[in-house]
This record gives structure tokens, C-alpha cells and sequence, in this order.
């Protein structure tokens, strides 16, 4: 792995290996445009492109990514060989230089158009957990969970940047102490610490996708938050599943890892058995190594580890075409809240609280169940590079404003 | 209401009190641009428009209906006036009829850019039929279904325009009589005849939409058929609710009725036992007396009446943003299986032959329990007018094809 010409502390954030794709605007020129995060710096791609007189120049030249989404595997391998080279060969330090900016002075916006948006639910201690929290008089895996992943379809309207305060959702919910469900503001507010990947290359109606296609149709990998109101949805969500429990607001990081950047993060799923079917099966391994962080106030709650999933992202794309249900370019999936086997693992409140029974005691003496307006969630993720570096994910974070 | 001056029987479908939207191109212009339906023709809106030097050209000469879906109710209304004016006063003629085109010729293509995609499930003899079907030890409505309208995201990159054929799914599904899933062809493919609902006028991410505000935020009326496999559903659904069995194509019909069109369709709803909340009552009616008719390979099998739907459009609007979900242009809703007390009335084969145990005997002497390849589905509607005219809604069809 080549040392960039840029003077970056071997620990910072986002060094030559990661060169995660982001959109940005600036206090000057408040378009929008594509950009790529180093170190403390984040380089104008379509500028230094037209500058370098990349043949990919116009692909990465609009208002957000849509366009690199769409231009499939193989642009999306020149891209960053080119990126890698400009940033790390001295001799295009005097072309690329002009084009960084500062990336504290940066504003970041939802790098792309979202499509549809799907969330599953691949945690098996996750599930496990909810299952026992939630129908505590059944086994908490329903029969289906091993056989399929299990998702269903989100709000793709309200998928935000992270940043983006999150006002908290009213609505109705049904404590068991009442005969009639009441109306008001959520009183059991929670995260999901979440992976969502987006798709580039489409696929027409009427087609699967293999397992061993992920990496031709999938572009990159974020951190994703799909903020939950528990007690909205534990009243609805018989029999049709989450609706506004869930579609009020999703926060997704700014910065997308590119899916070729994660080739050391590559590790086994945790063993199926029962053995999937044929179509849930590939030839490589798809389990990724990112380690989560999730932060309350600053303070540290939580420690996912998203190697534990038990379907990986390839899987659940398979399982999302299998019925032969297009792609769209934008097509946005998550992984589900990522849960270890440990409490420190858990990633939503409704487990690391055990349903609010068990509040979190934080350093400043005050407990939570849920959130509190004012409460600010930030996730953060790294995985392994190549040669000993590190692949950052930056962030994902919001704030709880008041209800309305 | 004033004739055409086009020579329109009296019975034809698209007399002038309906003047439905879509989108159209033809053998000589492959272009995708905006139309009115009148009679057996259509009129061609932009270059209408700049004919006669109207304001909204620009707004109708996009190769979509997004620009007038954005353009909010008070340029619908102009819009509207405009062209019952063009097609009514002997005194356009000879302006307009340059920009008529044969219905017959043209090819209708999906209208506008569906955002999210809703399925509400408003009817309550279809809920209590499918509670009866796929929950028999229970009572058939859950505890919530009389206090919320039940809803839940679909899939909105596989909405397609009707005609487009239908690729018959594949999938998981668990026989009951087999210890583990099978893979292969759904064997219980089904349709759902529902009313469907494009919203305009966006709203912001934190504000509510009241009842009342309907027909600020919705701009037209519409019919869809929400295919459904229910052997892929029954397996997938508990706990996060439908997903592969229905994300693998949602069809729409190709006219866009307007709200305005709709005044003298607009009845009470039935009576609603307990009374909603708040937030759940608008101050006039927006019960709506379609008439649907389904017919399998021309064979009438249903009649299914809108007017006896539980939640009205109206209502689900205020419930899909009470938690501050924002609304976007083109947003798609729909209203769940339309079927009324009676079993010629129900709106899905699931219903009518009782899960597949009371198959319908067709005309030419074969059965059907759910659909085989080669059917053909086509749902239509009407609904009163003014002055004792007719409301027509066109027709959502599609056909079956054998699985890959």
C-alpha cells in the first residue's frame, strides 16, 4: 500500500487505503459534487479529473454520484486506480494539489439518490433478542429465520445524511395498562446500529442475481442508523410489520466505502445450519469485518461486531431477486441492527436495556431506557486494510429534537 | 356539463367530465410526453398548450407527469379548467384538433416517477377474510386494525405500467406438509384489485398532513393490481410482513384521474366502531363510490365496491405522516384489497375460492384456484359523474408468463 504525498499521521482518519466517495459543498461554491475523503482532506473529484484529463471525468462531474452508481464494475475500478495513483504518485502532487479542500470546512450531503430501501434483520442474536423481548411466550426465532434472510421495505423518502436532527415521531401506541391505544410522542425512542450498502448496477425485472455477483452490481458500504420507535411499533406491526415505527427517519453516513476497498476485511459467515438452499450459496466469502462503535452523548455504549451476521450482503441480495424483482441503481439495503453475543455487543436500546428494564447508567450519573430529547447517537465503524492499514467509515450521527 | 365538441357518444369511455392524465408516444415519436384521454382519442397536452399559448406549457411538455404532479393543486385546477375549455367551446377547435392522436395508436407508458410505494389494507371484509384464511385460531382483525389503518412499504422500482407482462415468481414456500422449504415456481399466484393514490404536493420531514388537506397533497386517482404470491408470503411474512411476495411487480393503469374529477363520487364511509382519534377525522367525506370489475381471460369475477372500504385515502394520508414522515412527489399509495360483503365482490383469488378450496369455474369449463400461466387479469372501474355522466378509470391488465 503506497504512502500518499499528503502529510498524514499514520493513525488519521481516512489514509490511501479507504478513499471513501462522498458528495460536498463548500462556503464558496455551494454546488454540489462528488469528492473523496483523505486524511483531513477531501479532493474535488471532477475538477482533478478534468484536470487530469481522466476519460471519467464527466461520470463524476454531476451534482452526486448517481452517475459513478450507474457506470458499473468496471469504471468503478478505473476510478480508483486513478484516485490511488493521483494521491499517491509525487508526480501528480502539482496537478491534484489545487483541488483539495479542507474537510472540516465542508459541508456533506446525501451522497446519492436513494431507490428503494430494504432492511433486514440478519443478527441472530439480534433476532433472538427482539424474539424473546417481544413474544416472549414463543421461541424467539421465527421458523423461517434460518431458511431466508428476513426483510421487508422502508421509507426510502426519509433516508437523511447523517447530521440531520431527528424530530422525535407522535403517533399511537398502546401501553398494556390501557384499554384503547393513546396518541402522543414516542416515548421508547431507539437506535438501530445498522451496514447499508448501495447498489449500482441494475438488473432487469424478471432476473436473479447470484450470490457471486454481489461485487459486479453492488457499489459501497456505509453506516446506517434506522432510528425506531419501539412503542409505535410493537402497536402496528401485526400483521404487515414496521410502518411508522420505523419510516419517520433513517440516517446514513456521508461517506460510501467502496466494496474493492474491503478485500482485507473479507472473513467466514458464522456457520448455517441448517445449509441454505442452492440459490443462498456462493463460492466466496462475503462475511465483512468491520467493527462498530455506537455513542451516546460521546460516551461509549456498544461494540457491535458485524462479522457475527449470520446472512451476508451477498446473500441478501440473492434472496432480494430471487422472485426476480429489479435493481435499481440507488437501491439501497442494510444489514438489520448488528448484535453480538455479548451485552456490549448489542446494537438498539430495546436489547442493551432489555426493554427499558435495565436502563444504561451513563458517566454523568443520569440512566437511560430510551432517548432523551437532546440525546445525540453517533456510530462509527473500521475494518482491516491491506498490509496492516485501516478502512474508516467516518460516522453517523443525529440529534433528538422535541416532538411537534 | 358541456359536450365536446368532438363527436363522443354518449356511452364512450373519457366523455369530458372524466379528462384523465397520462403519458403517451407513438409509431412516428418515440418522445414520452403528457396526454388527455377524451373519447377515442388523446390530446397531445404540451404542444396544445403552446398552441394556445398557455402558462403551464412548460409544466406539461416534460416526458412525464413529475412537472404537474410538483406544480401543486391551485396549477392543477388551471390545468384542468384549461383544457375542459379547449375540448368543449366550439370556438378551440381549430386550434386543438392539430394535436389530437387515435387512443388506438398510441403506446401508454408508466406516467410519472413513483417515489415510495405504500399498500395500505383498508377493507375489512378482506381483512377479516385473510385473518379467517391465514390465522384461524385467532380472531380474524387484529387488536389495532380498527384504530389505524394498517400499511406497509412496497417495492416501487417494480411498479409497472399495465400490459406489461407479469413473470410468475420463485421462491421459498413451506408446504405444511413438508418438514423444510421447497424452492421453485409459486403455485398460489394471485392478484389484488385495489385503488391506488399519487401524491403532488410534497411536505417536510417533521410536519403532519391533516385529513382535510387531502386534495392539496394528492393529485389523482388511479387503478393497480398488487400481484401476490401467497404460498412466497405465508412463509416470509411474520414477523416484518410481506416482502418477495409481492416486490416482484405492482401494475398500474396508465390514466391518472384527477381528485377534481372525483366530487360527485365522493360518499360517506361506512361507520367506524370505536371512533378514531383525532388526528384520524376530517371535517367532509372522502368515501369514494368506485365501481371495480375484474375479469379473469375476459370472464367477469368480481365486483368490487370502493365505497365500502374502511380508512379512506384521506385518513391513511394523515396516518403515513402523523409520525413526520415527509411526502415526496410522486408517491404512490394504495388502498389495499378492495372486497365487499359478498363473495362475487371479493378482490383477490385468495378470497374468492377460499385459499384455493372453492376453485371458480370458468365459462369454458375449466377451474382456478390461483393463476396459471397465460392468464390474463384486468381490473377496470367507473364512478358517477356529474350531472349523471361517468367517471372512467380505463383499465389495469397484465398477463402471466412462465416462470424462468
Amino acid at each position: 500500500m503506497p504512502d500518499s504525498w499528503l502529510d498524514i499521521a499514520p493513525d488519521a482518519q481516512f489514509g490511501p487505503a479507504t478513499l471513501p466517495y462522498g458528495v460536498f459543498s463548500t462556503g464558496d461554491d455551494p454546488t454540489t459534487r462528488p469528492g473523496v475523503a483523505i486524511g483531513d482532506q477531501v479532493l474535488e473529484l471532477g475538477a482533478a479529473a478534468r484536470a487530469l484529463d481522466a476519460p471519467f471525468a464527466d461520470t463524476v462531474s454531476g451534482p452526486d454520484l448517481d452517475a459513478l452508481l450507474a457506470a458499473g464494475r468496471p469504471v468503478w475500478d478505473q476510478v480508483r486506480a486513478a484516485v490511488t495513483a493521483w494521491l499517491t504518485d509525487p508526480a501528480h502532487e502539482a496537478a491534484v494539489r489545487p483541488h483539495l479542500v479542507e474537510r472540516a470546512s465542508v459541508t456533506l450531503h446525501l451522497p446519492f439518490t436513494v431507490a428503494d430501501y430494504v432492511d433486514f434483520y440478519a443478527s441472530e442474536h439480534h433476532a433472538t433478542n427482539v424474539g424473546r423481548i417481544f413474544r416472549p411466550e414463543q421461541e424467539p426465532l421465527t421458523p423461517n429465520w434460518k431458511h431466508l434472510p428476513i426483510g421487508y421495505h422502508g421509507r426510502s423518502g426519509t433516508v437523511v445524511v447523517s447530521g440531520t436532527d431527528i424530530v422525535r415521531p407522535t403517533g399511537q401506541r398502546k401501553p398494556p395498562t390501557e384499554p384503547v391505544p393513546v396518541f402522543g410522542p414516542s416515548a421508547r425512542l431507539d437506535i438501530e446500529a445498522e451496514v447499508g450498502f448501495v447498489v449500482g448496477t441494475p438488473s432487469p425485472m424478471g432476473e436473479r442475481v447470484a450470490v457471486d455477483d454481489f461485487a459486479d452490481h453492488v457499489f459501497g458500504v456505509f453506516l446506517l442508523n434506522d432510528w425506531s420507535s419501539r412503542d409505535l411499533q410493537a402497536w402496528e406491526y401485526v400483521p404487515l410489520g414496521p410502518f411508522l415505527g420505523k419510516s419517520f427517519a433513517t440516517s446514513i453516513s456521508p461517506w460510501i466505502v467502496p466494496v474493492s476497498a474491503l478485500e482485507s476485511a473479507r472473513v467466514e459467515q458464522p456457520a448455517q445450519d441448517p445449509e441454505p438452499l442452492p440459490y443462498l450459496k456462493g463460492s466466496q466469502p462475503w462475511g465483512l469485518d468491520l467493527r462498530l462503535e455506537v455513542r451516546l452523548n460521546g460516551h461509549l455504549i456498544s461494540n457491535p461486531p458485524f462479522s457475527q451476521m449470520y446472512w451476508t450482503a451477498a446473500q441478501q441480495l440473492a434472496h432480494m431477486t430471487v422472485n426476480g424483482a429489479s435493481l435499481r441503481t440507488g437501491d439501497v439495503y442494510a444489514s438489520g441492527t448488528v448484535s453480538g453475543p455479548e451485552v456490549a455487543q448489542r446494537g438498539c436500546f430495546l436489547e442493551l436495556t432489555w426493554s427499558g428494564k435495565e436502563p444504561l447508567r451513563l458517566p454523568d450519573g443520569t440512566e437511560r431506557a430510551f432517548l432523551e430529547d437532546g440525546d445525540e447517537v453517533t456510530i462509527t465503524a473500521t475494518a482491516p486494510g491491506p498490509e496492516g492499514t485501516r478502512i474508516d467509515f467516518g460516522e453517523v450521527t443525529g440529534r433528538i429534537l422535541p416532538a411537534r
